[in-house]
This record gives C-alpha cells, structure tokens and sequence, in this order.
C-alpha cells in the first residue's frame, strides 16, 4: 500500500481500497497503522469525487522517515540523510587520507560522521530506517570489505566493526560497493526524466569502479563482485596500479593518472588535505585558461575513457553511460571523446542509442544511494519504523 | 501446471492439487486437456502412497511435441529439432560459404533445411511448437537482422523473408542473436550438473559474440544489442576485422585470425566447403603432433583469448565461462591460457571463483537454444500446441 501511493500519488481510502482489492476496513486500519509510524499523513480533501462525501486524500509523509549513507573513499569520507521524500537533511565530506590512515582510525572518523548524521535525524524527531556503509572495492558475504586495493587494506569486517562502534544498533547496517550504490542513485535520478531500464555508472576517482543496471535490476554477479572495470588490462605496461598489476585501465583514466600528467609533485591540486571537488575546481580553471599541459592530460584521459567505454558498452548495450566522480566534474573535457569512441568503436548502429551523461550528484552518488536503500526497506517492511510513542528506532 | 511437472518430476492428480492449491476436479479436467494435446500421460502407479487406492502418476509426455532451431554461420547452416524433453530428433549441419551467397539464396538453403526438420518431426506424428533463428548479429526489434559483419549483409528483414518462405506458418517463428541462444543451451547444459546463476558464453567462430546470464536471466541491453565482445577494441591495429574496423578482439581470437597464422592460404583446413569440425580435427592433430606452426598459433589465440576474458570476468563475475564453438573444441590448448589471465589479471580474489567449462554442444549450442525457446512457449502456453484430432499446428 505504501508502494502504491509513493508510485501514483496522493490517494482516498477508498480509491486505495479499490486499486489494492483490500476492503476498505483493512484499508482504514492499515492507514491509521502508517499514520501512527509517521509514513503517512492525512492530506486535502479529495476533489476527484464529484458526488457524495469528500473523502481525505491520504499522502506519503516523508519528513519524519530518515536513511543514512556513509562513503569511505581513498581521500574522503562522506555521509548524507535523507528522508522519505528524498530531500537531504545533511550532506557531509570531509577530506581524510585514507589510503595513509589505518582502518580502525578511518571507521572512527566515519563513526562520528554517522552520529552526527543521526543528531541531524534527532534533532527534526526523525526516525532512522537505517544505515548503508559505501566502500571502494570487494564486498563479500554482505559484511566483510574483502579487498580495497586503493585504500591498501586487507580483508576489514566492516559490519562487525561499525556494529560495535554504533553501539550494536537496531536499526539495519548494510555494507556495499560504491559503484552499485552510485549506479542505484544514478538511475533514481535519471527516471526522473524519463524511462531508464539499462545504465552503468563510471565511478570517477583515485580508482574507478562501474555501477550496472539491467533491466533495472543491479548487477552483481555470482559473487558480487562485478563492475570491476577499472582492472580492465587494457592499458599499455606502465604506471603501476593499486592493486599492484600493470595494464589496468584505472592507471591511465583514474584521477591520479591525471594529476600524474597535468601536475608536479607538490602542486596543491594534488594536496589530499583539501576536498576533492575545490582540487577539481583548480584543474577546470586551469582548463578553461587554455594550459597546454591541462588540456593535454585531459585529452589522453578522455582518449583512453573511450577505449574502456566503447568496450562496456559493446558488452552491456547501456541505454545511458553516467559519468559519476571527477569525470563528471570534469566532463566538458571528457565526455566528447567518448561520445566519440562510442559512436566509432560500438559495432551496433548509433553506438546501441547509448547516451553520455555527467551525474548532476557527482562524488555524493554513493551515499545517496546508500540512504535510499536503507529507505527502500521502508517500503518493504514498513514495521522496520516504529510508532511515534516508542521513540526513534535506534 | 506443466511447468510443475516438468521442474519436480510425475506426480499424481492429488499431489497436483495440493502442491498448485488448484482443487482436483480442476486438475482432472487439465490434465484430460494436456493429455489430450500430447503434453501429459498417464505414468506408472503412485507407490508412495502408503494407504487408500494408489493414485496413477501424471508425467511430461515430451515424445510428440518438438521445437525447431536453425542457424546461418559464416561457413555453415544448421538445424535441429528436440522434442520436450530434450531429446533430438533431427541434427543436421552443412558447410555454406554464406560470406558469398547472397540472403536470399541463404534463406532459400536453411528454408530446404528447416522443411526437412518439420518433416521429421512429422514423421513421428509430433506437433511443431515453433522454429527459432539464429543469426550471427544484430537483431533489430525481433525480426530484422540489422548487422552481420561477418556475412556481408546489410538489414535483412529475416522473419519478413522466412514467414514468405514457410508459407505464412502459424507456428511462432522467432530471430534472435546466436549467442544468446547458446548462452541459453548452455545454461540448461550446466544446471544439470549443480545451481549456475550467472555465465558468459563465447561463441567462437569467425566472429566471436558472448552470451550472458545474470541471475538466471539472459542480458540484452538497452536495445537489444548486448554480448558484442568480439568488436571490443583491445588488440594492436592489425588485420581489419569484418566491421571494418581494426582492433576488435576477434581479429586476434577469432577463427580466421587463428587459420591465418597457423596455416596457408591453400591450406585444405581453410576451405569453407568442408564442415568446420573436420577442419577442426585437422588442427587438433597437427596441435597432437607437435607442430611448432599450430602450437604458435593457439598459443597467441589463447594469450589474447586470456585478456578478453578477463576484461568480461572483471565486469560481469560469472560463476562460468562457457567455451563454445571452435574454442571448445580447441579448448584444450586454449583453456589455460585463459584460466591463468582469470587467475592473474581479475581483481576479485580467485578469479570471482569462476570457472572455464568447453561447451559439450560446440557449433550446436545456438540450434539447441532456439529449440528450447521454441519448446520454452509450450510451458507458458500450453494451448500453443493443438489437440490429437487437430493434427499438427502449421
């Protein structure tokens, strides 16, 4: 009932009684049941009736229904809420240098991220519906971050350790893989514009991971490790990458390949001190300038961003490739040359109707995504929430 | 119902209604139908009733019902047709340099092949429950073939020119990609011997096309024009591959690339009026023999085989890696390679534990997977197939 009415609107009791085939005592007690867990609310009288007793339309109540995403990446940690409705009731990154930070003190910064992400939630009297941890590699069994190669960890019991962290809450703790997180933000955002059934998301940042929807369903192979593709070997020997091989394609596209090429050593561009968006903000002047080196670097990424797109759409026939990370930030640079490669290197007519688009959430895809999952249990179990009177599910 | 049957094996009418939730004089009347329409029959007694007048068991009569699939290759047509359960009645293959045979004289070929499997189902008194095509490209809002590189040929409208051909047949005939179709055949190959969700196939022929299951779901893209890996751009400029293009995989892995380097050009195991598996068993004995020419030559096939391979296992992590085609049938030379860049060039921790299986179909997986899906309609729609008195549906 509650996925009815976050699908087609503002409803009467009676007009959801007829479109769920519930009799409408069911319905009623149903209604007071979510009303009572702050889910929904009565909202205006129903003007569709023309005869006899307005009824009260009744509408999804997003205000008072939190999720909570968290992100560690390789030079931010990040955390967002969002309620019911979608809207952000805190949005935080902070820039930490991760890959040099070991991983009990990196869950420790994280852990006060969440808490204040929950003080947010408290402080509207807001309930959590719960929490979804982003991480940038390998996730196995649902809990366990098996291989980060980026961040240089072995395997972490990442829901374990934030379990006791979080003081063994009640409210659900997922783990997951940025990239499907992303790409699960991704195709929110895009089907607000239309229908969307097939994307991949290119997680642009120090490595560079791909998030696929098929037929709107995610996919994550036998595993869950698909979307590997920043380990794609189709890069020529050289630099070498952080999982310790040579040939993969996030040495010539990741966001250190372009620093490596536009930057010198000690440019402050490449200071992980500072976020990653105002390090960006300094490469787009730079490129707006005009610098030879810039535009060079961003040249050689764009051409090798091709290489890999045309293969990822070759094999999954996208109907949208999102640009998410840096290469969304930087895709006045970067997106031609894609468009480009897919249009030449893609054997079906039209690169398939494959189209490239930046991600409007750039490095927030994740957490977003991570706060809608944990919000989609809401309309699976709406019992997940409790009654007003029990206080915040924690 | 049928499907019941078919996935937990004979049951008796009782059973049926208790495990359908349907009431028996319903099941009685259904099974009447089904029997009637050749798809049930009256099996042995049901032995494991301990007490009361023993039931007679329902079992899936697959001996009278047949599906059809065909396919055009670059150098071959094929036909076969299986009955229910899976058996084949009919398997024919012949050689056709169909690169130099224009469609319709193609289409006239497989027409004569396609009439001699109907015959045979016939022959039997069976009921036709439809005929599928494979095709070695793009198929464009199920009917047209858009692209064949490796044919030659423009947009063909193929169901368009069959339906004319087969005289307006009232069986549905379908076009699909012939790696799909061997993806599937492979699927219910591999579920016999323990659960597979997720699997890659690679038809290896001239062209060299993948067919993907997800969670037991066949991938198709955006459009329709998914699994096209071998026109993924991953190989040094070279030879110019049938799109036109230089650097597709296939150029390096496909069977032309693997016949231009171990043999001459009048070399007799290149000669398209031969069947493909003859010429096969040529390089097989050569490869047995120790020839340093053929030894080289599968060795490079299978390097580069092994970069492909890994690239599709960092993105989609199946739990197998089909070997179809001439690669099953070289497979063992060229499947080591390939296990060991799975082994060394994907990220995941042992490979995303999967597995490189040969194909037991070889060149058959495609036939065999448009008969399934002939034999697949029968379980949705079990009216497909008409009633004993109607005779056979043409």
């Amino acid at each position: 009932m509650l996925r009815h009415i976050r699908e087609s609107g503002p409803k009467s009791r009676a007009r959801i009684a007829a479109d769920t085939g519930l009799n409408k005592a069911t319905v009623s007690s149903l209604v007071a049941e979510l009303v009572e867990r702050g889910l929904l609310r009565e909202g205006s009288a129903d003007s569709s009736r023309a005869l006899g007793r307005p009824g009260q339309l009744v509408e999804l109540d997003g205000s008072g229904v939190c999720g909570v995403g968290a992100e560690i990446n390789v030079d931010y940690l990040a955390v967002t809420a969002l309620d019911l409705s979608g809207e952000p009731v805190l949005e935080r990154r902070v820039p930490v240098d991760v890959a040099h930070l070991d991983p009990g003190a990196t869950l420790d910064r994280l852990t006060e991220l969440i808490r204040e992400a929950i003080a947010a939630v408290d402080a509207r009297n807001g309930q959590l519906a719960g929490v979804t941890l982003a991480v940038p590699g390998l996730v196995q069994d649902e809990g366990t971050l098996s291989l980060a190669p980026n961040l240089g960890w072995g395997p972490v019991a990442v829901a374990d350790e934030m379990r006791a962290r979080l003081d063994d809450p009640a409210y659900p703790l997922l783990i997951d893989n940025e990239a499907n997180l992303a790409a699960l933000a991704a195709y929110s955002e895009l089907r607000q514009d239309g229908p969307v059934q097939d994307l991949v998301l290119l997680t642009g940042a120090v490595g560079v991971g791909g998030g696929m929807v098929s037929n709107g369903h995610l996919l994550r192979g036998g595993r869950g490790y698909s979307g590997e593709v920043g380990h794609m070997p189709v890069a020529p020997p050289g630099r070498t990458c952080g999982c310790g091989r040579t040939g993969c394609w996030e040495t010539v596209v990741g966001l250190s390949a372009l620093l490596h090429q536009a930057t010198d050593v000690d440019d402050p561009v490449r200071d992980p001190s500072l976020d990653v968006e105002q390090r960006l903000a300094g490469i787009t002047q730079r490129a707006e300038a005009g610098d030879a080196r810039t535009l060079a670097a961003l040249g050689d990424v764009g051409a090798w961003l091709g290489i890999g797109g045309a293969i990822l759409v070759n094999i999954l026939n996208p109907d949208v490739l999102v640009l998410g990370g840096y290469f969304a930030a930087l895709g006045p640079w970067l997106k031609e040359p894609l468009e480009i490669a897919i249009r030449d290197r893609v054997i079906a007519p039209d690169g398939g109707g494959c189209r490239v688009v930046r991600s409007e959430l750039g490095f927030a895809a994740a957490v977003r995504g991570g706060a809608q999952i944990a919000l989609d249990q809401v309309f699976v179990d709406p019992t997940v929430i409790g009654r007003a009177d029990q206080g915040v599910a924690q």
